[in-house]
């Protein structure tokens, strides 16, 4: 059987527009995993009327229906009552999650509940009981009429864990066969040229398929089957992952990966050596990627976040006259900060970012977006000029920056023997 | 007249979670300025009878609808025929915009226009046009039947443009007075902790309104008041913004400003101090959060990660005593990065981090989210151990560190004479 869903947020501070409804896109991509079509999203304010009017509409034509926010302690948070309303069901106090709530304050927050928190422990009669063990908040899950029910907290750290971990599970049980997808990570390769030399398998194919998602600064294939197992699954996956790889080369940078640091961390372990940064432009950003991965000390040494002259010179030992003569934006200074880097960090390889953030083109007339980047190892240094983030801003410009050093590693490291 | 608008948003890539709803964000804060209430955002996809149901239901409930996506020359843009469908109205020609077209294909892209796009000049007989400078779709507006229907672009930065420069002076002539509002940023307060102690003014208050919004690691509050003039809301907000000033004390870091990081640039500068950054366990991210405003050299000399013990040590001068006798996670070890960080880096102040990020406790004990932040200047060092995430993952770890340790230097900065 086929399913239809509809996600309803709730909060009037996604109609201020003080946050956007990141959990319907987290929540969209795992139902599309899923095999479960959504049709609609609605958002609606902290107002029980039209939460009960958007329920109404939303059973006519869905028969998955899944709330985001209003869970929370305060008298705002109406969400379990006005769909308990609407489907003719009773809450009910559950001590077990009440002593977890009180349980948690007391070891987390070292204090005694608020009383207001007790709301959170009310859930309907004869719900599946999502627990939330990354917040207060518990969510659940009913049948009514054919309908299912799913509320999960607003917060987004919160959804993704509940709906990962508790709701996706639910849904599993309701769906035939199963839907594996492979994610095919590009990195250099703009989606529109994907898509030019992928025409032809991602217009003709329609089990599995081919689709192309567009992320900041590289782009996403999906290759996705839906067959009764997973073997069957995997069989019809494995050629055309191969078949891309094959016809886009080494822009590729991994299939099921989470991201570029990962996998350069990953050729680091392999080959047994370690890396250190050292960042102007993108103060810091770098290594805060690579050690968003936890046991990153096995491979990151650390680094120096040079973002002024004088930390380039005094600490990296970037020669005076390197920076007078040709300027902190440069590719001699580029080289000497990696250099100094690999020598006060003690890595095998070091890496160095020096470019022009924006909003302003600098002193030396560079344009916003010009980097260098510089890789350092025991036999030689390479340079790297590059044009970053397409005049979008600081932000895009950063980003850009620390993801191409990542790709020049990794293209280093795959070049290396083994 | 008070308005009531509705957000539509056209297209699968929505529904599939490729990307968020940010348009309907942008749209929302704009609307709120001008004092036109939101009570429903919907998504549908690039389907003409989902979206003639969703203009259907908007119609009923709201005098303005406003859409976005939908408007491209592909076969799957659909906005305009099913909206003219739907309120009675023919398409029409503009030779005017097929001519800007042509024109903008022939100079932005150096090539004859594709056949498809002459559906982009095809608009609703009797609209207000808006043109697009920084794109091919354009947009329009016509009023039937009461309504007001706004078409505008979906790529973001093609529907902030038009939003902006078009759409919110159309708008702005359907409405009567202004809503403001202030926000009251805090930090070290919990959600529940704010609403207890702002109970009162928070559930009596109906104009100005006083609302919490929880973000991660903080709590903001949004004062708004909405009245005739943006004289008389000033008088309104002032002192229940005072008020809640007086009642939360110093966890309210700022009205109106961005993060913390920009309260602490401010201090900074205003007391003419640099700072340097010291990160193990955060890695970069607080030299990151440092640099990600323009202009942060003034302010941010920046610092050494000093991932590994070897770089506390050899980049930092810890002593390596220190290390072995207390361990990396540590007040010695803090204030001894801190101090060897101001002294290598030259700069008046600088911060130090060093704790567990997780996912596992480290080798001599210390639980997930221990962490020790210092401080040191010119006349003293101090140093305070935090827990931070509650048990909420890495991500979350070094994010409240980072903030924490912000919070620590803004404290200290505060106590300073100017």
């Amino acid at each position: 059987m086929s399913h239809t869903a509809e996600l309803i947020a709730v909060g009037t501070e996604l109609l201020l527009g003080n946050i956007a409804n990141t959990d319907a896109q987290m929540i969209s991509q795992g139902l599309s995993a899923l095999g479960i079509t959504v049709h609609n999203h609605t958002v609606v304010g902290d107002n029980p009327e039209r939460l009960a009017e958007a329920l109404d509409i939303a059973r006519r034509r869905a028969d998955i229906i899944i709330t985001t926010g209003g869970l929370g302690p305060t008298y705002d948070d109406l969400t379990k009552q006005t769909i308990c309303k609407t489907f003719g069901r009773e809450l009910e106090l559950h001590q077990d999650i009440l002593d977890e709530i009180s349980a948690w304050f007391q070891s987390k927050m070292g204090k005694k509940m608020p009383e207001n928190n007790i709301q959170q422990a009310m859930l309907p009669v004869n719900c599946t009981v999502f627990d939330n063990p990354v917040g207060t908040a518990p969510g659940c899950a009913f049948q009514e009429g054919g309908v299912h029910v799913l509320m999960l907290p607003g917060p987004p750290f919160e959804c993704r864990y509940m709906f990962e971990n508790r709701a996706a599970p639910y849904l599993e049980k309701l769906t035939d066969g199963v839907i594996v997808s492979h994610e095919i990570r590009i990195f250099g390769m703009g989606e529109s040229s994907v898509e030019e030399t992928l025409y032809e398998p991602m217009t003709r194919l329609t089990n599995p398929t081919l689709a192309p998602y567009a992320k900041p600064n590289e782009v996403m294939l999906r290759a996705t089957a839906k067959v009764d197992t997973p073997e069957a699954a995997e069989a019809m996956l494995r050629p055309l992952v191969a078949q891309v790889q094959d016809m886009l080369g080494d822009v590729v940078y991994g299939v099921d990966v989470g991201s570029l640091e990962e996998v350069v961390s990953g050729l680091l372990a392999e080959r047994g050596l370690t890396l250190a940064a050292a960042e102007s432009c993108t103060g810091g950003l770098l290594s805060k990627r690579m050690t968003d991965l936890p046991g990153a000390s096995k491979v990151f040494r650390g680094g120096v976040v040079s973002y002024v002259n004088d930390v380039k010179a005094n600490v990296l030992g970037v020669p005076r006259e390197v920076l007078e003569q040709y300027g902190a934006v440069s590719e001699e200074t580029a080289r000497a900060m990696a250099e100094g880097c690999r020598r006060v960090c003690g890595s095998d390889l070091a890496v160095s970012l020096t470019g022009v953030a924006g909003p302003e083109r600098d002193d030396w007339g560079n344009e916003v977006g010009t980097v260098y980047a510089a890789l350092a190892g025991p036999e030689e240094t390479i340079c790297k000029k590059l044009t970053c983030g397409r005049g979008r801003g600081r932000d895009r410009v950063r980003t850009a920056a620390a993801s191409n050093a990542l790709d020049l590693i990794r293209r280093f490291l795959l070049k290396l023997p083994l």
